[in-house]
């Protein structure tokens, strides 16, 4: 397998999906070796860097990318294999951000009230045991939690000419901020310009469902995954699989639609694997579905529907990519 | 401990919460062991039972209750442990429902469409294998699916002289199809009137989060919980605690503020628990929050916030009452 | 024609919709004098007066009635026809109340921030301008506004045996907060329950669209109104007509969903009156709709679609109801 | 007064806001004399043209533009004033368009039912008469209705590297769809990048408040416009201003924010001009706001908050600009 290392440097960082000239051109099969900054450009390091001071907008949420797969196409199927994470820090850091959040108002959900302040967190980490550390501000209340790496940000050029924030995520991917983007995990994301132009980025050594503060443990993170391509069949909306689940992520507004949007590609996808009829897979969903929220916090918000592979009956999506990309990844010793 | 049967004769069926007088005072500390009929009212036997013929609005969900527990008075925090729950049918029922559903228009979210047609689907139940069978109508495919037996609907009669339909969710509980409402959780209801005036019904031997379709697999139950009261302290909306979770349920439109209901009523309860002030509390609930929803289809959405345990210190909420009752239980051979 | 005159001691007001035994039985074309205390009790008079202290929650937006409308039968279409609203006290208030409006947090779009404080503004009423004065606060700045007196609050009993607090707007009617419910308007509400069991109340000396810090320039009101009775055809959702326009009021959450049910309400009558299929309808309310906002800070919103007449052909909605009903009005002096 | 003449040649036509080179170079104080395409690019010429044959997406809603305005930078303020609108075809057209409208179920308001079916409705143009007229597909229902020209989509390019799709408003303006932008009508846009880089397009003979079905009576559009340049002070929202109001426009999803957003602009804005404190500013528009919707279809809704200045003490808003502009218009002859 061709391995590809690459760490940007600073003034290689993507803010946006499209828009950016590739990186490097990779041909599907390729295993890459990346390394992304966190959400902050690696701005906040103690609890006295705050937002306002320490961040530069609009640049954050840097990207690592794009990439440009040889032979994608519009219509084809971008596979991402994620077949490692490790935080690539001894800290993670997370902030209130004023006018950022899912508990407070914002820039859309305006009111007249005073923001909530802004203050920083950070949590270090312990490699041995696998965890970090939350230390509450006001207190001496200390808490260890299981690290859970994931990767908040990973997307292919918009269509339509479009080039769009790596901070709202859309039909395109970006910052969706699922949980379930992990190490063991496939994305497909359907392909809009030619070489599909993918980034990942915004590592989270842990995060709640939904994001409420706006942010997570936010880290740099060392990733490895394996490129895959997949002529035609580019789904409207981002799916993942992992070993044990399919998923599907919708990103919009009401939360409702952002849900609505995920349960319908769940009905679709339920479809062609089982030959169902709509109604019969809506049926089938009312009873498995799982709803992981991803973000409640961003301009767009992200709702995950997932379904256990052990309640269903065997079959392979993607004609197995995602087996296929597990063993390849086990075979290059991830 | 003193042990209450009651099963409801059809004309005793409640179809609010508030407006109906109880049909049975309780003390604290009673053991009820009830029946429930389902959501239905047992009128879809098979699949040629159809919504438009078999069921007669608004005479669906019906409750079993009201109690009036001794010594509730407003502001007072009703527990409610669910001991045991059986399903009573050989059968459960499930339907598409025109303008009922999370995924087609309804009398709010209006559109010009025709409207989804109706379809019943009956679901055997093995109580040996402890499974019920999907059936597509549209093809061959059959499938077991593990039962797992919860309660669509809990709550107590709301406040300022409010009567309320059973199938509407708010702050007094009530119609919030949560599969967190299994046996061996402990629901605790903010009491509005004197006696708290609770009912249960709306039995589900299975439920996917969200409840697409609007009804999940609906089935008369067998019904054991134990009545508990705190004085004063009565939470603002529904909260459950399990052996492994500390959750909140919220209600409204749209989905992210029902979101937003939960997330603040779970910042409040750590708050309370650890002594965190509410922006330490915000931070750790970002990043241990779990957010399964319940229902996204009734005139008010349920969203649920959940947070193990495992994560958190040791602490006892409402002075154990969980504990004791889920012993309870255990001594009364549950 | 039969005149009838009531104004409500303090015990007898009204605070639901449902569950409260008429005042008065009244025969359809019968003229009722009546006289609504304010939403606030009258028990803001100064600005000194704050919502904290002199109000007695949930003892808020006091209605005046119901009355059982001889004859009217579920399915019917209730009429009323406000034939003069007219300021009852030589002031006006509003006030800024925590946890409620629309530019702030409440009990349902949650947040952490501290709530907006409450103030109250008091607006002196010139008859003789027909006007009302806004003084600031926090400078000398002072304006005086025309008043343009409407009321807040119009509605049936709810079906289904429910009881609905008075706050709340939903298919019954109830507190939409419309400006559109001035003197000169027919509001035909569809029949729940024998006898309609109508109420009226909240009287606004002036309100703005949308009504956003949560409650306008209240007052007590003087209501002349003349009831009438349609057999069946009682519309799904509140509608109003006047000399100039057709209205359709909708109430629920998100505001888009309130705006849809305003929308299909108007398409499905616009349908009605001129024999168009619903997308030549649906084409034809895209050129021609109004959309002044009602309420957006219940727990529903209301949204209204109106088209004006002058751009329709002649038609005769409720068989010239309206137009009958302005005579009458006028023919009795008003 | 310098003026410029453009109209665009078929590959001139931008369809984004951001990512096109400027076509022309403009000082403040220009007159524009623009011809703008209609958002079908011309294709749907009779009523046998559907959008699924006539139209190829991505390529709809054309602007004429950009434009780089001479020493405009990032926080300056754009006014545009249309000085003069006038239909440059002999007919408008309108269509149903399978997934969009907000009346019907979409890409992101996704249910399971099959989507409305696409019709074509063609406006004969009287320009003796300025009107437009309705023909029924379905029946013989012909109506006349009064042309009230207006433009669709004005924008500049976003901030943040951003491409932006011309069918979907934001900060930047773009296609909200409001028919406040009138002839006579000052547009307000905050400037995010050198020169602006301002685009017009979508013409609009005649649209209802919220464009239900997703299109108006869309035609080729003759515009006249004075470009001018406020150093400082760019609106966060677009604002528009009138010899007769103040108005700001809110752009997101749901549509409640949308509405917050142009409330709080507008709050803002009546702040800075009379010198109130917030909430005595949030009191006065609670009881003077007007809320005419702009789209309730595209991927965010707009809303409209207006104010009459005939409510208000005089003021100059942008000292002036408005009725600089408008007599500047006068002098031209317009």
């Amino acid at each position: 397998m061709e391995i590809v290392e690459f760490r940007p440097e600073r003034e290689q960082y993507a803010f946006t999906f499209g828009g950016v000239a590739p990186v490097r051109k990779v041909v599907p099969g390729t295993m890459l070796r990346l390394w992304t900054e966190d959400a902050f450009c690696g701005g906040i390091r103690s609890t006295a860097d705050l937002p306002s001071t320490s961040l530069t907008m609009p640049f954050v949420n840097p990207q690592t990318g794009p990439f440009y797969v040889e032979g994608a196409e519009p219509g084809d199927t971008l596979a991402l294999h994620f077949a490692g994470l490790t935080p690539a820090r001894g800290y993670g850091a997370s902030c209130t951000i004023p006018l950022f959040g899912g508990l407070t108002s914002t820039d859309r959900t305006a009111t007249l009230q005073d923001p909530l302040p802004e203050r920083t967190w950070i949590y270090e980490v312990d490699r041995d045991r696998w965890t970090v550390e939350f230390q509450a501000a006001a207190s001496d209340f200390r808490l260890e939690l299981p690290m859970d790496p994931m990767l908040g940000t990973v997307g292919v050029a918009p269509g339509a000419g479009e080039v769009r924030s790596s901070l709202v995520p859309d039909t395109f991917g970006g910052n969706m901020d699922t949980p379930e983007m992990r190490a063991g995990a496939t994305c497909y994301l359907g392909v809009n310009v030619p070489g599909a132009l993918f980034s990942v980025g915004d590592g989270h050594y842990r995060q709640g469902e939904g994001e409420a503060c706006g942010t997570a443990v936010e880290g740099a993170m060392d990733v490895t995954l394996i490129v895959d391509l997949i002529k035609g069949g580019g789904p409207a909306w981002p799916r993942l699989e992992t070993d044990d689940h399919l998923i599907v992520v919708g990103s919009s507004r009401p939360l409702e639609d952002a849900w609505r949007v995920s349960q319908v590609g769940m009905v679709t996808w339920l479809s062609e694997l089982y030959g169902l009829d709509k109604l019969d897979a809506y049926q089938l969903l009312s009873q498995t579905s799982e709803t992981p929220l991803a973000n409640v916090v961003d301009a767009n918000y992200s709702a995950v529907t997932k379904v256990a592979k052990a309640l269903l009956p065997q079959s392979t999506a993607y004609d197995g990519t995602h087996q296929q990309l597990r063993e390849a990844a086990a075979a290059a010793g991830q």
